[in-house]
């Protein structure tokens, strides 16, 4: 039932040019509304950022969850990306251990750092609670020590203004947060880092091709054709941010296609490094595969003995790439 | 770019007559898998209603959040339906605050009773709590009344085995636990209650016709046709559990559709009543509209103090609701 067509150009296209297949970033941003609090994400983006470059410290932005693209314009049905945003909230905790600040930009409801930890559906708030003899509220023993562990931290970073989490819902909530963000973190240079983790829709319906009120299923079948979503990596590493260290991944379910896909991004887009990964087994094993080692795929897999004692992958892709980083810190120095 | 068109019919198609939109519900279990877990959760519904049932506590099924239907087999992309599930969650508990006890049929992570409280994107898990001065973790006073007051509730409703909560991702994992669940009520004859606040899909793609991996965007436009989900409620009103009292929900974004859609389905399955709500005022107004007064909507709207109270719709819905269960019963006696 899934066609993916490439000769039914619609007579009324919104494509560029007859040639290409999506349109430009330029032309999306021209068609589509941004959300209405653009203008509070850019104020606090620009003082968190000038707050923690002052203070000598490194900014990543983190982007995380899957964005939805809606049917309709009184939305009850959207499309959406598999993710509940677990690789960008454990991977924000990394950075900020690190001594990073983070920007989390993140799905509204998705996993946030810290918190992802006690918020599963097997475990939700009240279970760690409990009503002592004296009538107060106690933490269960058990969680005691890892809670009090994970509270000092968490104070001690908010405290300090070096997290801050902005939300998206929509792809074009996101693509516009993610444009002004970019554009305030390019000053920084080679410093800053973009960590894309976000699942980022693909195909979307322009909103002037919206129907305004819920689809009524007692017309019969329901058959949508949906655009490419223009490329944003390219305007991205090219001129909006054209110095900066960009990561971004690469989600398959065809161990096949992986690798080469995630070559032909770097090749396309000419940013730093992609972090390639199988649906299935991406909570245990990636590649990272970088623009100046075409060469070889850097694999990073747990043990049986470390996927047994929960350990989190994200620890390791996050030292690799901040190695990464800082040796593109010192080569942008050497050559400029 | 949408178009739902009622004579695109595929030559393969699934219709079951040629007159006919949508196939039939025995037809759509036997072209799908049933989730994993299906046993678990009839082993484990069958034990809760029996317990209840014995010690004469009235029974309940809450469906709620919104069904996924997926465009993958292996699933990167789907399309979902808006819901948070506040509105299944708030009502559970109401149901439980009256004495019933609840088989929470909720969309993975979505809200669930009680716990929905204190999992917002404005504050989470480790906004409630401090570190006190001797060491240990405690919860800031501001939160401390409520708290006790809702984890002595919690405790008291899983101690006594009054809440089952299991969850489901997507359309099909839905269907077929509703109906396993449904054919479980069925002997409780016109106690049994059914509170369908689920937003559950109304087009998917047959298992058959899925493609295997992601979709590459490199390869166009994406064009999808999908078919009408059948109705179920229509077999579950008249042949799963036709004694038992069923309300449904109807959302609609279009004021001008909503009363004459919530009739229209009365009519054609033959339940108890419709909670009809408009998507953008859902949760300060809903129309009750029964079956048995084709005459009247009855309408629940808070006023404006209540809604600067937060007072919370449901606990009239239900309230209003349980009464109208209960003269059910009664008739249902009288009649037998």
């Amino acid at each position: 039932m899934i066609s993916q067509n490439q000769n039914v150009i619609q007579s009324d296209s919104l494509l560029s040019s007859p040639s290409s297949k999506a349109i430009d970033a330029d032309s999306y941003f021209k068609k589509n509304t941004p959300p209405s609090n653009l203008n509070e994400i850019t104020a606090k983006s620009a003082e968190f950022i000038a707050t923690n470059t002052k203070l000598g410290r490194p900014v990543v932005l983190v982007t995380s969850g899957g964005t939805t693209v809606p049917l309709e314009n009184n939305t009850v049905r959207f499309v959406d990306n598999f993710s509940a945003g677990t690789r960008g909230a454990i991977s924000a905790e990394f950075f900020l251990k690190s001594g990073y600040s983070v920007i989390f930009l993140h799905r509204k409801h998705s996993l946030q750092p810290f918190n992802r930890k006690y918020a599963t559906p097997e475990l939700g708030f009240l279970d760690f609670l409990f009503i002592s003899q004296e009538g107060t509220v106690k933490i269960k023993p058990q969680y005691e020590e890892s809670l009090i562990h994970d509270i000092a931290l968490f104070n001690d970073i908010i405290s300090q203004n070096r997290l801050y989490m902005p939300t998206f819902i929509t792809l074009s909530d996101y693509l516009f947060s993610l444009r002004e963000i970019t554009n305030l973190l390019n000053p920084l240079g080679p410093n800053a880092f973009f960590y894309l983790a976000a699942a980022v829709s693909d195909f979307f319906i322009p909103a002037d091709k919206m129907v305004e009120h819920k689809i009524q299923s007692s017309e019969g079948e329901l058959s949508l054709t949906m655009n490419q979503v223009p490329k944003f990596l390219k305007p991205l590493v090219n001129s909006w941010a054209p110095n900066s260290f960009v990561v971004s991944f690469k989600l398959e379910t065809d161990p096949n296609l992986l690798e080469a896909k995630a070559r032909l991004s770097l090749e396309k887009y000419g940013h730093q490094a992609v972090v390639a990964n199988i649906l299935h087994t991406r909570k245990n094993v990636v590649w990272i595969i970088k623009r100046d080692s075409m060469d070889k795929a850097e694999e990073i897999r747990l043990s049986d003995e470390e996927i047994k004692n929960h350990v989190e992958i994200e620890q390791y892709i996050i030292k690799k790439l901040i190695k990464i980083h800082n040796s593109f810190i010192q080569n942008s120095k050497s050559s400029s």
